[in-house]
């Protein structure tokens, strides 16, 4: 069994210039949950002006439909983000942080060092409402500002998140550089210090490499893969790049090793092409694209 | 160092129904070798009116570019094939038939009993005049009509072929249904028959697995792989479907893992951008879509 993290919702459309409505985007999780899917990152609590796509993060988040198998996850950067999350149902928060100092400052504004005691705070009071905090650690497998990352500052954010509270930490190859070698050699340096059922991945297909590091990730143990129906995502600053791994893709390659994951693959197609039609064009997914139904 | 074996003037360019120039394609074969591609099929001397984009083959092969290093190849179907493909100077025939006994009746018209002696003519008049020969097996990992396919009529028709005289034989996930498992599974009964230097691999990326299919084939001792530049192929039933492994993919991920080919990717990149100019169509790549040059 391998659990599959939807996070097309958050990842995937934020990078979409075309805003769902809030209905459409309840409609898209409404299939989503038909086709099988029990990991949901719906949004994020950012400052509604940074991302006008998850700005209803409030409204979506209250108006989730109710399901006792589904995990509603969302991101929360900061304190602020904390309090507008605690007052809806969202089971799992997220928070975030760059492996790459270049990275972390132009996304989150701070330093490494400065970003910790925000994100402890967050976890800290997360806790005391009895949620599961999840850490993301991008730009892990490389940093579009400082190239190689070091896979001992990788190791030491992520230590350092599992000591203030982080349940898991999925890392992140956010600009989709990583090659299999690469991904073996950085798990297994990672699971030195903490155990399997602590690491998730994030891969981005941006040069074709996304299902095959998710396949060596699996070899090394991970049992738990990020991706984003119909490989939603996109890069903002290479038009035409791919973005998240497909959903349907990795679904695809795990059916057919025989390993579980609860999916219904044409009913995500169908909820794929649903998708397409709301935002008047075609997304990247290779099964998707097979699907000729 | 793994051998790429450019397929898609050949494989790629018969499903594109914008017929190129012999100028255009002599172009092309310029830029390939000028990026570094040294094994190049180039055309097929099937009967021009099945496929109008092969038509130009004598003309194509009796004008190709002089170089020492380039190893150029042709698809020789039948003895008629072969007499046109001996007026040229083509280094490398293949020939080609099925794993599955309605895909070879439906591609060539014959059962597989009956296609061996063709073969086999051409096959010893080819040697006869010192050229080597490839086997393309196809549908080894699935037949669009009959599904799965038996690893012992695999095997048994790969038996055939190496004592008939092809010195490799290149196994083909025609339409690209295999998962990295049954890669594995395949290859490792395939090589308890025959040794890995026998043996390529060509996959088509037709749900995504192109790619981890062809990492799992190098794991298993596979050294040579069948690629085409930007991922050009296509499926004439699947509209929208992607073709072949791309080429610049595939170097991609082997130069990440400090393999070497050869290949100088950001040449082949520019190739394949003046082939999406020719062709008045984007390519499937996604190292090319990520490409900003």
């Amino acid at each position: 069994m391998v659990k599959v993290v939807e996070v097309g919702l958050r990842d995937g459309l934020q990078n979409e210039k075309s805003v769902l409505s809030t209905h459409q985007k309840l409609t898209l999780i409404h299939k989503l949950i038909a086709a099988g899917i029990k990991e949901i990152e719906v949004t994020s609590f950012v400052h509604p002006t940074w991302v006008p796509q998850l700005a209803d993060a409030d409204q979506l988040a209250s108006q989730l439909p109710k399901n006792r198998d589904v995990n509603y996850r969302a991101l929360v950067p900061n304190q602020r983000g904390l309090e507008r999350a605690l007052q809806t149902s969202i089971h799992e928060y997220a928070v975030f942080m760059s492996a790459s100092e270049s990275h972390n400052q132009k996304n989150i504004n701070k330093s490494i060092a400065e970003t910790f005691p925000v994100l402890q705070e967050v976890i800290e009071k997360a806790q005391m409402h009895g949620k599961k905090v999840r850490g993301y650690v991008s730009t892990v497998f490389g940093c579009p500002y400082e190239g190689e990352v070091s896979i001992k500052q990788v190791i030491t954010i992520c230590e350092r998140l599992i000591e203030m509270g982080v349940y898991e930490i999925s890392l992140g190859d956010t600009i989709g550089v990583a090659t299999p070698n690469q991904v073996k050699q950085v798990l297994k340096e990672c699971l030195r210090a903490l155990p399997s059922d602590q690491l998730a991945v994030h891969f981005h297909d941006t040069r074709g490499t996304g299902l095959v590091n998710a396949y060596v990730a699996l070899e090394c143990g991970i049992t738990t893969v990020d991706s984003s129906f119909g490989g939603l995502g996109g890069c903002p600053y290479a038009p035409g790049a791919s973005g998240n791994l497909a959903t349907e893709d990795l679904v695809y390659m795990l059916h057919g090793m025989g390993i579980d994951t609860g999916v219904d693959l044409e009913a995500l197609c169908q909820t794929s092409r649903w998708l397409e039609e709301q935002l008047g064009k075609k997304l990247p997914s290779k099964v998707l694209q097979s699907y000729s139904k």
